[in-house]
């Protein structure tokens, strides 16, 4: 048996929540149905932030209870606050996704609040989700964004990501990544840090968050995989650019994740084919958008055999 | 001092070669000359095929002739043939880059003849140069084409690879490349390749030749310095897209070479925003051209360092 890699998409919420065009619900569902189809088995489906700041996610309720209904799907949601924290748990999501920046200053210009303040919100969280009973329960993740680096501070010191993901893990939660954010990693940095945190945290799964921003974003990926992570984020397209860099990508593209997993001989369970047809979806949802992503461009190569495959002939 | 790794230039070339816009040698040598002013110490001119079969390279004396006037520039160029070489030599080009494909089949698809014929060629070649006096004998390159799998072929064994390196190291080249000609190599799939081939052929310089046709291009890059390799071919704006794969990428991006080589430690002497100005020039001579390159569309990081000054401080 080839060992697994988990590939999660986040197209539809770290991907669409810096894209004007407000994709209609049933666009929406019908991506997450055909790529849950493809394989994949953890969508991030929307985020729990007030409509006001972002309409692209007023249909955040209706979304998760079309997801939620899709038998096999892990249906994730990012809650900026307990209040979201209240909103996805009352739906019954399966899994809680928040995020910190390790960056003092990201923080306060992403969130509006100290870092003291956000991990103080994430024990309340934690608190409220103890309280509902355990088949009911969705997990908690937590994400350390701008852990190899940040826009307005440059270097984010490696002791201090180590000392929130510590904070992190003594708060409870099930699993913790650690982003790329800005796409200032690089392999080595991804190697060290990642090996740094696993030996703090325990046995608490690691999850990656990767940015193609410069270009390393795969081979980033290839070097978290090497220090054992087996849980990645990615995007359909490498949809998710930052609004403040016009033509920087922004996640690591899907395809290209599973591409290289598979490559590496890991299974992920995922049908690259079928995968590559969702982008059909994703382009009729937003025309004009520029979708990345080279595995899709040139096809699989004569010969590919999945890992899976490899591994039983 | 930070260990060198040397980024060689062969967009001129590889990456002009599909591109039906004949671009005019003011605009080939401009952009030569900005390019070797950011640092890079060696760049593929033109190719020394039959004028009536590339008129990308009509004038490959003329851009030869005055890239050999900018002092401190390595001159490179490819050959076809032993005519070719002939020409190239007569020139005074300091290295002379021929190519074989592992793959027989790629080999007869593209030079129209079997492997062991080009293998004789090269012979007929490297006699050639060992009659013309040192100082003026152009250095003999070899590269492997499809060393890690074939379009036609599919899968290349490591077997052909090693024992094509070891014919041509026999017959007495200065430089061997492995190219993943059509994008289907790995990290892993990279890192056994090199190492085997730096054992076959011992200390004969080995160089890397990836294009990203599936979006592991910087992925093998890094796996490549980790195997030793200190000498990489790569091409500004990634041009060098294969005519049968529309919006296939060609070349690993230059630009993104150079900074994954940086962060991770090693001087290029390459100076990064002089080299992303240069795409101005390219943009000039291709217009309407897709330009890839992920590093010049966001910049460099805030704080960013280069290797040497990192070290130094």
């Amino acid at each position: 048996m080839a060992e697994h890699i988990e590939v999660h998409e986040v197209g539809l919420r770290d991907g669409l929540q810096n894209i004007k065009t407000v994709v209609p619900t049933d666009l929406k569902f019908a991506w997450i149905k055909a790529e849950h189809a493809a394989g994949v088995k953890e969508i991030e489906v929307c985020s729990f932030v007030p409509p006001k700041l972002l309409p692209q996610f007023a249909d955040a309720e209706e979304i998760t209870r079309r997801a939620l209904a899709v038998p096999g799907l892990t249906v994730a949601a990012l809650m900026p606050n307990l209040k979201g924290a209240e909103r996805g748990a009352a739906l019954g999501v399966h899994k809680l996704n928040y995020v910190v920046s390790v960056s003092e200053s990201h923080n306060l210009s992403n969130v509006r609040r100290s870092t003291a303040e956000s991990l103080a919100d994430l024990k309340r969280i934690a608190e409220f989700l103890k309280g509902i009973e355990a088949g009911r329960r969705p997990k908690l993740f937590c994400g350390l964004a701008t852990s190899f680096g940040c826009t307005i501070e440059g270097n984010v010191p490696h002791d201090r990501v180590v000392s929130f993901a510590e904070a992190v893990a003594a708060i409870g939660v099930d699993e913790i990544g650690l982003a790329d954010t800005v796409g200032f990693g690089n392999p080595n940095a991804i190697r060290t840090l990642f090996t740094r945190v696993r030996k703090a945290v325990g046995p608490i799964p690691l999850l990656a968050h990767f940015h193609d921003t410069r270009g390393l974003g795969i081979a980033n990926v290839a070097a978290a995989i090497e220090a054992g992570v087996r849980a990645f984020d990615a995007s359909l397209c490498g949809l998710g650019g930052c609004p403040y860099a016009p033509g920087a990508t922004g996640n690591v593209v899907t395809e290209d994740v599973v591409f290289l997993a598979e490559s590496l001989g890991f299974d992920t369970g995922i049908d690259l084919e079928k995968l590559i047809e969702v982008r059909k979806i994703v382009a009729q949802a937003l025309p004009g958008e520029a979708l990345y992503g080279q595995t899709a461009k040139a096809g699989l190569p004569k010969g590919f055999a999945y890992a899976q495959a490899r591994k039983a002939a």
